[in-house]
C-alpha cells in the first residue's frame, strides 16, 4: 500500500454530483498497487455511525503513476457520508479524512468520514444538451470565404490566392459563411466557432473598438442576423469569440481616459500606474506586451456590468454561446457573474474559455462550461507528431487529463487539433493525411466537442501564425476524394450514442492507443497507431463507416480500427 | 525522489495570491525525501520562455507523510509562470504541469509551465482587519446570564442552579449579556458569538419561526439594540448564529405550504416529495431527522433573496458578522450570493460557516471567510485527552490542517476547544485545569481566531449536549484565582503582533508540541506537554505573562513554556 499515492477529495474532480442524488466518487492509488478489492462504505451522513452500505469500486484508469477506482452511488437522500475500505492480501485498510488506517472508529465517524453534505441542484453542473453530438468548425472569418462583392473593398491588400502575412486582408466576410452553410452542413458540421467579427482595424479583430457593431470588412449587423437565421435554419449553432480581457487602445472608453486621465469617469476601468495612460511608456496593464490592447479592469463592478451586457446582447442577437478569449487572465468574479446572468436568461448557451493550462478552478460549475482543450491538442501533437511518444505515454496523459476534471467539464471541452494560434496539424503530422485522419479520429473519439479548423478538410498546410491563417481553397484542387470521404465519416462518428457521454476508457494495447466510448448500452472502440499508414477497419458489430477498406481484423502495423458493438 | 508524493496545483491552497503581485507557492514532496535544494523558476508568463528568475524555496512543514516547501514571490507584473527545479544528490529534476522530468523544454514552456495567469484583486481574499487580534467568547444565551427580571417568566422551568435537561428553560437573556459586558471585557474578550436569539420555541432557538423578531424569552429588538450599542462602546464585536439551512415547521411560510400544498406560492421554497408536506410521513427535506426543522430550498433564487435580505438586516441591526449554521448543506450558490451582497455593503463583516469536514471548497474567497475549526478541536482533544496521541502526531495533523487551506482562510478560522455540541473540554482533559490551560494556550497560539465557550473561565464541567449547556455560575465559588489569572494571561497572548499573522511553525521537540508564531519581526514560541502538570515559564526575551512561575528554562517534564523574542 503506497501511502503517498492514495488520495481523495470531496467536492472536486474526485467527488461530484451527477444528479440530485447520485455521486461520482474516485479514489486515487499507486498504479502498481494491487488490491483484492476497493469498496466505498456509505450512507446518509446522519445514519453513518449506525449503518453503512458497501459498494465495490471498479478500476477505471491509470495515468502511469497513479491508478483510479471509481463508483457512482445513489441514495434516496441527498446527504452522503463515506469512507474507503481497501483489501490488500487479505488485510483491510480504511481511508478517511484522517488518512489511511488499519482500524476505523465508526462511533466517532462524524468527525472523520468524507462527506458530500447535500447535493444542491443549483450546484450541479449540467451538460448543455445540444453539445452532446455537436461537431464544431472554427472559422477565421477573414480567410474562410468572401460573399459580399459589393462592399467597399479598398482595404483588401492581398488577392485570395496570394501569400499571407500578418497584415494581409483578403476579403473573407459573413456573407461568405452564409453562402457556405450548406457545404458545411454536408460536411457534417453542426456548430461554428467564429473568431471575432466586431469593429477592429486588425484582420483577426481581437483588438476591438466597438463590441456590438459588425466590422464593415465583414459586413454589418443585418448580414450577421441573416447568417444566424440561415445557420439556425440548418440546425447549425454559432458561438462567438468574445474578447473581454482587453480592447483596442482606440476604443472610445480608453480614449476618454487617455484624454482626461484621472478626471475620466473611466479611469478605474483600466489598470493604470500614473495619472494618464501613456502608450509610449506603456504604464497600464495590457494583453501580453501589446500596448494597443489595454486590459479591462474586471475587478471593477462597472466594467463587469458593461461587458456582461455585451455578452447578453450577443446571445440576444442569436449566438448560441461564447468563446471567451484569454479567459484565464480575467477575474473569476467576472466569470461567475457572467455565468449567472447568461444561464438565467439563456440556459442552453455554451460558455467556453481559452485556458491553456490547469483549468479546474474555472470548471467547478460556477464559471465556465468548458475550455479550449490545449492539453489534448498537445498530447495528440506529441503522439502523431514527428517523434511520437509511445501509445502508453499518450494513454497515460489522456487519462491524466480526463481525471483532472469532472465528466461534465470534460464533455464540454472544445477539442481541436489546431487553430489560428498553432501550426496546422497537417504540418505537425509531417504532411501525412493518414496520420492527420488518425489524429482527427482520436480527437473525435475523446470526450468533449470536436472542433475542426477551417480547411482541415482540404487539408490546408501551414506553420504557426500567420501561415496557419491561409485562405480556404474553394477550387478543392488538392483535395482527394478518399481523404474527403474519410474526413466526413470520422466526423459522422460523433452521431453515435456511444460518443455522447462524459467518459472514456483509454489504454495502450499491442503498441496501439485504444479509446473506447460507452453510453446507453452502445460501445465504440478505436485503435490508433502513428505509422502514418492508416487503413481504417471496422470490425465486430455494426459497421460505422467503411473508409474504403476491406480488412476486418485488428492490424497493429499501421491500422486504425473502429469497432462498434451493442452490448 | 518519490514521484507519488510530489504535488502542486495552481489557484489552490498550494498557490494563492497574498497581494496584487505576490504569490504564495507551496510544493509538496515526500517527508523523507532529502534534497540539496528546491527552487522556483519564474517570470511574467509572456517572458518565461526567454528568461527566468530563480527563488530558493524553504522547507516549512511536514505532516508526517509529506513535506512542504514554500516561497512567496513578488513580480512587478501580476502574471506568473513558474516551474520547480529540484536538486537531489547533485542531479536536477524539473516539475511542471506535465509532471516530473530530468529535462525541460523551455522553448515550448507555454504549454507546460504552471501559471497564475493574472492576480485580479477581486479574487484576492482579504483577512478582515478586526479579526487579527480578536478573542471570541461563545454565549449560549439561555444559560449565560439573566438580566431582565421584569419579563413574563412563566416559561422558566428550571432554577438557575438546577439540573439541566434538553427541555430546560432557565432564564438567560440579552440583558444578562449587556450586564456582563464589563466582566467580559475585563477577561480579555473582544468579540462575542451568540447562539440564535430570534423567535423560536426551543431553548437553543435553532428552530426559527421569525427571523427578525427577538424571542421574548431573550428580550426584544430594543434590548438587542442596547446590547449591540453597549458592546460596540466597549469595542466588543458580536457575530450572530444564522440558521439558513432550515426553519421551524411553524414558520409561517412552511405553514402556508402545509395548508395549500402545491397551490402555495411557497411550495418550491422547500424540497417536498408529494403535493403536501406531511409531518408524519416526513416527505420533505429537513435538518438531520428533525421533521420540525424543514430545510429551505436554497436552490430557489426566491429563497436566496428572502434569506439574504435577513442576513443584510442582521448586519444593519449592528451585528459584525454571521456564523452560518449547517453551512455545508446549503447550496454554494447561496453562499456566493450572500458573500457578494454582504461584503459589498459591509466589507468588515465576518462570515463563518459551520463545517466539520473538508472545507476548502467553501474557502476560496467566493463564499466563506472561515469555518468553525472542528478539525483543530479534534486534534486538541486527541492530544490533551485521556489517551494522548504523541506530540509528533499532533504536530503532523496540525501542519496537515494548515496546509489544507490558504493562510487567509486559516487566519479567519474560529478555533475552539468545545461548544454547545461537544463535551466541555474540561471533561475531555479529565478535569485537570492545567491540561485545560495548556489546550487553551495551544488554541490561542494556532493561526485563527480563538473562541472560548462561556464558563470555560470557571471552568464549567459537562459531557455532551445538554450537559455542556449548564448555566454560568456567577458565584465563582469553584474558580481558583491562579486558574483565572492564567486564563486571562493566555487570552492576552493574542494581542502579540507575532500572533496576528496567517502562519505558524509547528514541530515536535523532545516529546513536546511546539508552536511558533512570527510576524513583523516578532516571534512567540510555546511548548506543550500532556502530563497535566503545566508550569508555564517565560524565557529568553520580553516577558509576556508570568503565570506565577519562577522557572526560566524549557522543561520537558510537564512544562508549558512561552518564549518571546524580537528578531
Amino acid at each position: 500500500m503506497n501511502r503517498y499515492a492514495i488520495f481523495h477529495k470531496p467536492e472536486s474532480n474526485f467527488a461530484y454530483a451527477a444528479t440530485k442524488n447520485t455521486l461520482t466518487l474516485i479514489l486515487r492509488v499507486a498504479a502498481d498497487d494491487k488490491f483484492d478489492q476497493v469498496e466505498i462504505l456509505y450512507n446518509n451522513k446522519y445514519d453513518f455511525t449506525k449503518k453503512r452500505y458497501a459498494c465495490k469500486m471498479r478500476y477505471v484508469a491509470s495515468d502511469g503513476i497513479f491508478g483510479y477506482y471509481r463508483a457512482d452511488i445513489t441514495l434516496p437522500d441527498a446527504r452522503f457520508a463515506y469512507i474507503f475500505r481497501i483489501t490488500e492480501n487479505g488485510k483491510i485498510f480504511y481511508y478517511s479524512e484522517e488518512g489511511l488506517s488499519e482500524e476505523y472508529r465508526f462511533d466517532v465517524a462524524y468527525y472523520t468520514f468524507f462527506q458530500f453534505p447535500f447535493i444542491n441542484t443549483a450546484d450541479v453542473m449540467q451538460v448543455v444538451d445540444w453539445t452532446k453530438s455537436a461537431v464544431f468548425y472554427q472559422i477565421f472569418v477573414e480567410r474562410f470565404a468572401r460573399g459580399d462583392f459589393e462592399k467597399d473593398d479598398k482595404y483588401i491588400n492581398t488577392p485570395w490566392d496570394g501569400k499571407i502575412d500578418r497584415y494581409s486582408f483578403t476579403g473573407g466576410d459573413l456573407d461568405g459563411i452564409t453562402d457556405k452553410l450548406s457545404y458545411l452542413s454536408g460536411l457534417g458540421i453542426t456548430a461554428l466557432y467564429l473568431t471575432p467579427i466586431f469593429s477592429s482595424d486588425s484582420n483577426h479583430k481581437y483588438s476591438i473598438k466597438n463590441y456590438v457593431k459588425v466590422d464593415p470588412h465583414f459586413g454589418n449587423n443585418e448580414k450577421l442576423k441573416r447568417l444566424l437565421c440561415a445557420a439556425h435554419d440548418k440546425n447549425i449553432k454559432i458561438i462567438i469569440d468574445t474578447v473581454f480581457n482587453h480592447c483596442d487602445s482606440d476604443h472610445e472608453i480608453f480614449r476618454d481616459v487617455e484624454e482626461k486621465g484621472r478626471a475620466s469617469k473611466y479611469y478605474e476601468w483600466f489598470i493604470i500606474d500614473g495619472d494618464f495612460p501613456d502608450r509610449k511608456r506603456g504604464n497600464y496593464a495590457c494583453f501580453a506586451d501589446c500596448k494597443h490592447m489595454p486590459k479591462w479592469n474586471t475587478n471593477n463592478p462597472e466594467v463587469r456590468r458593461y461587458l456582461i451586457d455585451i455578452a447578453l446582447e450577443y446571445l440576444s442577437m442569436g449566438f448560441d454561446g461564447l468563446r471567451l478569449d484569454v479567459a484565464d487572465e480575467v477575474s473569476h468574479e467576472m466569470w461567475r457573474q457572467l455565468r449567472r446572468e447568461v444561464k438565467e436568461k439563456f440556459p442552453e448557451a455554451l460558455i467556453i474559455g481559452e485556458i491553456w493550462h490547469n483549468n479546474e478552478h474555472w470548471l467547478r460549475g460556477d464559471q465556465l462550461d468548458g475550455v479550449m482543450n490545449y492539453k489534448l491538442q498537445k498530447i495528440l501533437a506529441d503522439y502523431f507528431g514527428k517523434v511520437p511518444v509511445s501509445a502508453e505515454d499518450a494513454a497515460n496523459r489522456m487519462n491524466g487529463l480526463l481525471i483532472a476534471n469532472t465528466g461534465m467539464a470534460n464533455a464540454m471541452a472544445l477539442n481541436f487539433l489546431d487553430n489560428h494560434d498553432t501550426p496546422r496539424f497537417f504540418r505537425t503530422a509531417g504532411g501525412n493525411t493518414d496520420k492527420l485522419l488518425c489524429a482527427l479520429s482520436a480527437m473525435v473519439m475523446f470526450p468533449g466537442m470536436p472542433c475542426v479548423f477551417y480547411g482541415t478538410e482540404l487539408p490546408l498546410d501551414g506553420a504557426g501564425d500567420p501561415d496557419c491563417r491561409k485562405t480556404f481553397d474553394w477550387s478543392f484542387k488538392n483535395q482527394s476524394e478518399t481523404y474527403r470521404e474519410r474526413f466526413q465519416a470520422i466526423l459522422g462518428l460523433k452521431k453515435q450514442t456511444a460518443l455522447s457521454g462524459t467518459d472514456a476508457e483509454i489504454t495502450a494495447e499491442n503498441g496501439l492507443l485504444k479509446i473506447t466510448r460507452k453510453e446507453d448500452g452502445e460501445s465504440v472502440a478505436a485503435y490508433f497507431n502513428t505509422s502514418g499508414k492508416a487503413k481504417p477497419v471496422v470490425i465486430d458489430g455494426e459497421i460505422l463507416f467503411a473508409l474504403n477498406c476491406k480488412d476486418n481484423r485488428i492490424l497493429n502495423d499501421g491500422t486504425l480500427v473502429v469497432k462498434n458493438k451493442n452490448h
